[in-house]
């Protein structure tokens, strides 16, 4: 068991937020929280009855664990300035090798949760798949412990894995939740209550959990409804950047669907 | 109460077998289903207790209600083949504006689930928004009870305001479905089982319904991480498809958040 060992939480953000409550609810102790500004340290904090930093100066030297809950931008940073040489320095990064601490000490690796998180929407972490990589099985171990101690989807995953996983993610995600921002605001220019696609979001994705993508596509791009997608482009012209958007998503629909994306050329936006 | 009128049903495709046996289970009575092969127009007309059709020759001209739930591109050649005078038509297409009927009838009116529909993925209509449109207040009240039978969220809607929301449709149901769709292929050709993804899928639809879509935003293109959105696009050199796809829905991204995007002009795949 390694409940009860101490960890240095560094970065107070969307992650940080999330992983800090769930590990201490497991029974991990946080002795420091360090984060840019003062507010947000001590705010996390005081969640899990730690000590709020804002500079590396006064981080302990003995804890068991250092998680990393920074931006990818950030970390060589973080680990620069943490005098690393004795200490165990965990990253949570999709995109960033775990040789980026073999440099500058021995043991470390990589606890990754696969899930998209925001400090104002809560998120039950039992369900989040975890990519965990070490330095070695002994530090995997304690990796996995941690993992497991809040998520019942632990893997083992190498940092070439992970950047593939990361990939997906900003398309499933971020490029995913972009579509939603665009029919957002084309509900709000138009009055239309943006509630009224939820059931349709929501089915889109539980549907993506049952049957392949691949064999869900529906509406009139699968179908190369043509008269519709010229329809759609008209009524996208006051918007170049959704237009264009439409266009090349819509061609990369019908390449899939083995069709020609001819007329998609003819029409106006694409070269915008 | 219009429970026990008679319904023909011209379509046997994903939203028919979705509806026309929500209808049957709310009382209408199906009495002919049509269709182009005998197969399709039989399956579901037994789920009816309908006799099925493949030509227009025999369709009964008495019916209360002719409901067409085909493909937008074929709903005037089937009007056509109605003989529709006096019959009350009603189609079910988000981008066809309800006049297409003027010209053949008097009586006529739209009903529009905003849904995707999938044959082999069961759906409760109760929760799925009906957009309802009608030659008159009379014939709007008979639509309404139709959609009110199947659904709880029930709306009057014009022409105008059933082609934006299938727009937005396209955006968060065709167009999401197709970012699912490549993270699918890329987790295909790296031997990972899509599975990991669908706790990210789910909440990242979940999260549209919680908080807006522009706040909810994360990942490493909204913090604007060109480092790790320059490995992606180089991570995807064999795809220069998705490299397209990534290149300009980060840049929509980028954009909206009032970053620049120049980098983003050096990177391979731009101008493939």
């Amino acid at each position: 068991m390694d409940k009860g060992k101490s960890i240095v939480l560094i970065g107070a953000g969307n992650l940080a937020s999330h992983l800090g409550p769930a590990l201490c609810r497991s029974g991990y102790k946080f002795v420091q929280v360090v984060s840019r500004t003062i507010e947000t340290s001590t705010l996390l904090a005081q969640k899990l009855g730690a000590i709020p930093e804002t500079s590396f100066t006064n981080i302990t030297a003995d804890a068991d664990f250092y998680l990393i809950c920074v931006s990818d931008s950030q970390i060589e940073m973080v680990v620069r300035n943490l005098n690393p040489q004795n200490k165990f320095l965990i990253h949570t990064s999709g995109s960033t090798d775990m040789n980026i601490f073999s440099s500058f000490c021995k043991r470390y690796g990589v606890l990754y949760p696969l899930q998209t998180f925001s400090k104002n929407k809560e998120m039950d972490l039992a369900g989040v798949p975890f990519f965990t990589e070490a330095s070695s099985p002994k530090e995997l171990d304690s990796i996995d412990r941690i993992a497991n101690s809040v998520s019942e989807i632990v893997q083992h995953g190498s940092s070439e894995l992970r950047l593939y996983l990361h990939v997906c993610a900003v398309f499933t995600c971020s490029f995913t939740n972009q579509m939603y921002r665009i029919a957002e605001e084309i509900c709000r220019e138009k009055e239309i209550p943006f509630e009224y696609l939820h059931p349709l979001i929501l089915e889109t994705a539980v549907k993506a959990g049952r049957i392949s993508p691949a064999m869900a596509q529906t509406g009139p791009v699968s179908r190369n409804d043509q008269l519709i997608m010229k329809k759609h482009i008209h009524l996208l012209e006051d918007h170049p950047e959704f237009r264009k958007i439409y266009t090349f998503v819509a061609a990369s629909i019908l390449k899939m669907n083995g069709h020609s994306t001819e007329f998609l050329n003819a029409q106006p936006g694409k070269d915008e």
